[in-house]
């Protein structure tokens, strides 16, 4: 059986048509380049309304059974961003690590890092990440936090996921 | 018109006279040679009292119109330092982004830095920052962090922040 | 008198005696090697139970006195790993300084190490911080971040601890 991998773009313009959503297509292509093992993508696209982000996390973990959900936008300073506030509501266990190492990361690239609220957790046996909403920086945030993605995933009774070594090596501890 | 900018001093025996404040005014002297477009400070100089930093903190923000609003003191580990707790209080959204980095930065001259609890986050359209209560230590971590500033203030509606480029320069994304 | 340090085992297996605790001697041994001020071990052994990881760090703060409680296991994002929501919620304050920097330390070495949700945080006059459950990962932690262990005593109303300066470096600022 394939893992089911939930992809949420969050999105005010987006999900009204105003632009094409990028950013969910990028997650994809992204897993698509890191994964060796079989997987199907769930993919939903929303406005920045925080019942509307909790409803699509609790659908794509509990009813999809999407051992890793990926949100990208809403994360930011502004009034309607408030998918981390979402995310943490939804969550049984917060992942601090995550949110930390994608903005040490991103801050290489741009200063303006340190304003992306990004979060992780645990809810069921689901991981939730939320990604920032731009296309290469969500390849950069994938790239630093998907190494210890696969060994978080079989702690919380999911799938095994395999990488591509020569793209991503996902880390296992040996014991 | 001019940006207004709150400095708010939190410190028992400063407020009481035992010793002049002089974090105030680093915070001050600091943001003068950042600067470029017109701005002007909004002073307050109170105890480590939870209620009055939450009272200082919601004035300015909401009755001064500050767009931006800098603590110094009260961010340690002693039984008196409450200033975290009371910025969490009176923010509609947390902005854990500054803190590991003040903290990552600090951390290059001292190891006590990560003694520090210093936060940040949005009020209406205020950006509130915690920094920590020694002068030295106050551009440090300024240094640090402002370059994200002017953006920030954008984004959450407020003037445009203009830097002396030579000292500091302000990051904004080109989209 | 001396300082009295706690150190809190949680594992389920351990303290089911299906394998022996080698975590909390690896931390006492680490502690001895560090401190050269007189100290003795207050040691509990205890499954991954929340409410009983509380029932210990209050015991260790408030009865037995201990300035400092360090605990080890249950850090990570499996069902029964509760152990920062446990000192969570007997903490008075939280030192998010203490886990940003732990993980910022054992990512050198695994990049699982954005998995731990390792805290810190003080109840009355005593620190509490939590530790990885491998011997070979406290020890990393508490070189990381013991430098400011004495002085973080200190203002929260501990005794003076003194370290050997030849195997780590306590750091009190001269003020």
């Amino acid at each position: 059986m394939n893992a089911r991998i939930g992809i949420i773009t969050v999105s005010d313009r987006a999900s009204s048509g105003t632009y094409e959503d990028l950013s969910g297509p990028a997650i994809q292509a992204t897993l698509k380049d890191f994964l060796s093992s079989p997987w199907e993508a769930c993919y939903r696209l929303i406005p920045d309304e925080g019942p509307m982000i909790q409803a699509a996390l609790k659908e794509l973990c509990d009813r999809e059974g999407c051992c890793l959900v990926l949100t990208t936008g809403g994360t930011g300073p502004s009034p309607r961003d408030v998918t981390p506030e979402a995310t943490e509501a939804v969550c049984d266990k917060l992942m601090p690590g995550f949110g930390e190492q994608m903005r040490a990361v991103s801050l290489r690239y741009v200063a303006t890092a340190i304003l992306s609220r990004q979060t992780a957790g645990i809810r069921g046996q689901s991981l939730i990440i939320n990604l920032p909403g731009k296309p290469k920086s969500i390849r950069e945030c994938l790239e630093a936090v998907f190494p210890a993605v696969p060994y978080c995933v079989d702690l919380i009774g999911g799938p095994r996921l395999e990488t591509h070594e020569a793209v991503i090596r996902a880390f296992r501890p040996k014991s």
